[in-house]
């Protein structure tokens, strides 16, 4: 699918403070994905729908992850994790994208997950960097993308729990194994 | 076991400064057990021997980890959190102490988990406030602990998963379970 038809789709669905957001994620993960060897086209479609489903009705999205047999804890979190899962679905059905990478990409780009690909880390930080953002602690996360992508995540993580934890709410599980997964991977190349 | 046969057995098994801690945990839990309804002779128990295994030889914890059967998970994360599984362990082996809530409260002590008795909970607390501590946030525990026995595991578990962060350590998945268990459980209470 071509850039142009992708923004059309993805304009319908969103706000327009939340479009011109992915419009940032858009040119964030392209210049992530030349920096670290991702394939731009498969960075650049992943940003453009990874909010597709961010302003779905909450009780189609409940009904969404019930019916296609999705991690059910994910009901007992807040909802805000839900439209990363769901846009994947949505994304492959209505939009028609089938790249399993890319639909993968988008299924954890808020909560993150063990074993993340670099596709994967690339949506993920350029969400958390896109220029718009500038919540405490996002320069940091800018500064360590430009020469280490691992890095990057594990701060961007680091700085989503702490918050999560100064609010007291639940952190969802996949959240904080790829906490600890991205940083004992980290710490073992140091060590080797 | 009476309060004398306890605390000598222990004192063989730790240094000085150890040992004045345990003191210090054992009367901060007989506090905490009086003012929760929690039995005194227990949470007395209970702290006497939290730290048994404190000063065993690694070697030897990691074998008693493996022959025991218990998560090797615990293998992969940092040793510090070895001693209290292993000591509820050897607590009843060589000390004889039988008292299951005894020893899960010994086994739980460090890492937390789902679920937590009252007792667990105590011991828990008492760990974290007792008179020889000063880390950052502990005079807000002991404050908490006066009024909320629950809200002094969070704020405790939120210290400890804050501390491990800002160290880029990983974070036990017992604990941070906790955290949100109890969390989860503190909003629904507030809600109904």
């Amino acid at each position: 699918m071509n850039r142009e038809k992708a923004l059309r789709l993805v304009k319908e669905q969103l706000t327009e403070r939340r479009y011109v957001h992915t419009i940032g994620v858009m040119e964030a993960a392209i210049e992530l994905a030349e920096r670290y060897g991702v394939d731009k086209d498969k960075a650049e479609l992943a940003a453009i729908f990874h909010d597709y489903a961010k302003f779905r009705d909450k009780e189609e999205m409940r009904r969404i992850i019930i019916d296609q047999k999705m991690p059910q804890d994910l009901l007992q979190f807040h909802d805000e994790l839900w439209h990363a899962p769901v846009g994947a679905y949505l994304v492959e059905k209505e939009a028609g994208v089938s790249d399993d990478e890319v639909l993968e990409a988008i299924r954890c780009h808020t909560s993150g997950k063990i074993n993340m690909s670099t596709l994967d880390k690339v949506l993920y930080v350029a969400d958390y960097i896109e220029p718009g953002r500038d919540f405490p602690g996002v320069e940091q996360v800018r500064e360590s993308a430009k020469s280490s992508l691992d890095i990057a995540v594990i701060q961007a993580m680091k700085n989503t729990i702490t918050y999560l934890l100064t609010r007291n709410q639940p952190v969802y599980p996949d959240t904080f194994h790829a906490y600890n997964d991205m940083t004992m991977k980290v710490k073992e190349r140091k060590l080797t």
